[in-house]
């Protein structure tokens, strides 16, 4: 089996989170090296903005034997400690989940959608209520995504060119333009504290002169957010593109990264890659990053790929999946999808997952949220997307704490060459004792 | 302007709990009269149980104008405080409502359908999870219906004779009987606080041959159900039926307060007859029951109505409304139903009902709460069932405070000719100022 053999690392990846306990599984193991103090590790990539600057990034630990940092995000409404997996609240609300919830959760900084909240309210509306913080009763860090995803995977585009798109409103019918001014225009108004440039996101498969052609229009455009920026207190992230060619994303990765902003995205994955290319991407392009900016993998949130991410320097994820399978009746449990619905559930009285205590957990059995899922109550969806934000946003933390005790390359990635675990995946095939 | 005119009524009793603060518009007025202490009104209605017994009901102050008390219904799982409106959780669960949510509404008892639990876990699933409470999670007390209401109601009937009733079951057309044993069969293995008699609860209209038959089948029914009966810590209430004929609402009261059970209830009301009738059952009803026990008036829930019937001595109510209202978007305010829908809510960034401690009240505003009814998002239905319930339960603790305060009368039912304020409603007209 090879060390990048997905179902092995899957399973290590999931198992680690969900059966250590805090912290005290992390010291005492011999072979294990000790953690490199941050102090030791700050000279080699010295932080570019102070700590106390409206946004910056600390990094905090490192794992020394990948490329696994945590850290500290400051934004003007507070922290984001990474790594982090942030919950999308997509028209300015996490579905089925209350503000309350989702502090509960340990989500820090939320999504929210440019090109939703553009239909619907509008972002006048938003503005108008004092920001989409005040709007939606969030306090903590938001960030609103470009509108771009939307309008390549959602919209009916009539038109794309190196201005911007022209698509039909699926409310009205209505014809509207969005530029990277306008998705500028309308973020600022949002008023979020981190904005996201507007890019072209081409689906998979594509040719690489069309992915070349989205590149240079991605790069173009990232020129033109920059310029038409100026929201202080809100701070321009840089999207990375270039599908799954290695050269135009070295290439977009090195653009990208000479504007130099507060943090840089990797865009274009989970668009329908087979998960291996993802994989490919990650290890590719997570190294080329500038090491002192947070880096954000777009749309990725499944427990081994945000592993496999983090140990090539990762910081910040987002998906919609925890919450849609939640809605569905899926339960993410010990790294696997559990239906609700199933049968097996209807007299099974323990709680869902154990070791998990958000709201779900710590109150109500299987038995009960199977008849909740079976009965069609709001009140099921509504708890299993707790419950799975929740298990997304322990997985991060649990992470970070293994990045901060040195242990994260033998919990969280023992496929890596340098892992003190990497000889369990040496053997043609894993050995199970 | 009759006393008994339906607008100003309800405007009265809507007017005053959302407008006064906690307690201390009730005091100082010199022309109110000195609240009666409960110790003067003890000696007349003596107490029929200890308070220390698992089910007594202790009434703790009288309105000296009207019949309204306010009183302590203790039960197993922890007091009720009378009057209170008790929210209905059909399937264990208030719709969209979690635990903790619904504790910070005020509710203390909670209701949930046999009929619904026996077809969907099926209550042998609830017994194996320890009963009810522990099934749902909801450690106060609770009451399960009979089951009668949804099977005359919902039910495809087959057959209905003195022995029960056979319907089509609407998940897969199974023959189902429902006998009085069997309901208590039900009732006793779900293990609520309170179980209710299996009634026979004929639609408005019906002819008095009908609601005679219809009540001595009732009145036999409760006798069976009484010796079915037999599960410690759980109470039996029996229900008076009657329809709109005042001689069969009397006899029916006589025959069921006969059997001196823990609380009595009356049914047959908010079954399509006008509102003026429910009034009028209300008003001769309530005199004629047991005044030593709990008077639970079944299935309703608005403002006005409420108001009428604890002035008549009622002290516990259910309904759907509040969270079917909620989530079709609808939220009860000032005595008003508002569809947050409306256009006219697009702008309006204050908070939905400022005299409201709700999650919805105390984070979000109107702009956010119509933005998510619109987007169709489950967080916009919850938040509003949420504000109804809490409007709900605050307008029943609102009228205990004032029978506490000796200002019940005036503040809550200016209609009844010895309030202090009946002369507001003696002239052909109500003053305007």
């Amino acid at each position: 089996m090879s060390p990048d053999s997905t179902p092995s690392a899957e399973a290590a990846a999931a198992a680690a989170p969900t059966t250590r306990g805090p912290a005290s599984e992390c010291s005492g193991v011999p072979s294990r090296p000790t953690p490199q103090p941050t102090a030791d590790a700050a000279p080699t990539i010295p932080a570019t903005q102070e700590a106390t600057a409206p946004f910056s990034f600390t990094i905090t630990s490192r794992c020394p034997h990948t490329r696994a940092r945590c850290g500290c995000f400051h934004t003007p409404h507070g922290p984001v400690h990474t790594p982090r997996f942030m919950p999308v609240g997509t028209a300015a609300t996490v579905k089925g989940v209350s503000i309350p919830q989702l502090v509960e959760t340990g989500a820090e900084m939320v999504l929210a959608n440019t090109y939703h909240l553009s239909l619907q309210p509008g972002e006048a509306v938003v503005a108008e209520a004092g920001g989409l913080h005040r709007f939606m009763g969030w306090q903590g860090p938001l960030l609103t995504d470009s509108g771009g995803f939307q309008v390549f995977s959602l919209g009916a585009i009539n038109r794309i060119d190196d201005d911007g798109v022209v698509f039909r409103s699926p409310r009205d019918g209505a014809r509207i333009t969005l530029t990277p001014e306008r998705s500028m225009a309308i973020q600022m108004a949002l008023g979020a504290d981190v904005a996201m440039a507007f890019d072209q996101c081409p689906p998979y498969p594509a040719s690489e002169a069309d992915i070349a052609a989205a590149c240079r229009r991605t790069h173009a455009w990232l020129e033109r957010c920059v310029t038409a920026h100026d929201r202080p207190g809100q701070a321009l992230f840089g999207i990375v593109q270039g599908g799954c060619y290695p050269a135009l994303r070295a290439e977009s990765a090195r653009v990208v990264a000479g504007f130099d902003l507060p943090g840089i995205a990797v865009g274009g994955v989970s668009v329908g890659e087979p998960v291996e290319e993802m994989h490919r991407i990650v290890r590719q392009v997570g190294p080329l990053l500038p090491e002192a900016k947070p880096h954000y993998l777009m749309g990725v949130g499944s427990l081994r790929e945000m592993a496999i991410a983090v140990a090539q320097g990762f910081d910040l994820f987002d998906c919609v999946l925890p919450t849609r399978l939640g809605r569905h009746g899926t339960a993410l449990v010990g790294g696997e999808r559990w239906n609700l619905r199933n049968a097996r559930f209807r007299h099974d009285h323990t709680p869902l997952d154990p070791s998990c205590s958000c709201l779900a957990c710590r109150l109500h059995s299987r038995a009960y949220l199977h008849h909740l899922i079976r009965s069609e109550e709001m009140l099921g969806r509504s708890l299993l997307s707790l419950h799975n934000l929740t298990t997304l946003l322990r997985f991060t933390t649990a992470m970070g704490q293994a990045i901060a005790e040195g242990c994260f390359a033998e919990d969280f990635a023992p496929w890596e060459q340098d892992s003190p675990a990497a000889h369990t995946w040496t053997l043609p095939s894993a050995p199970t004792g």
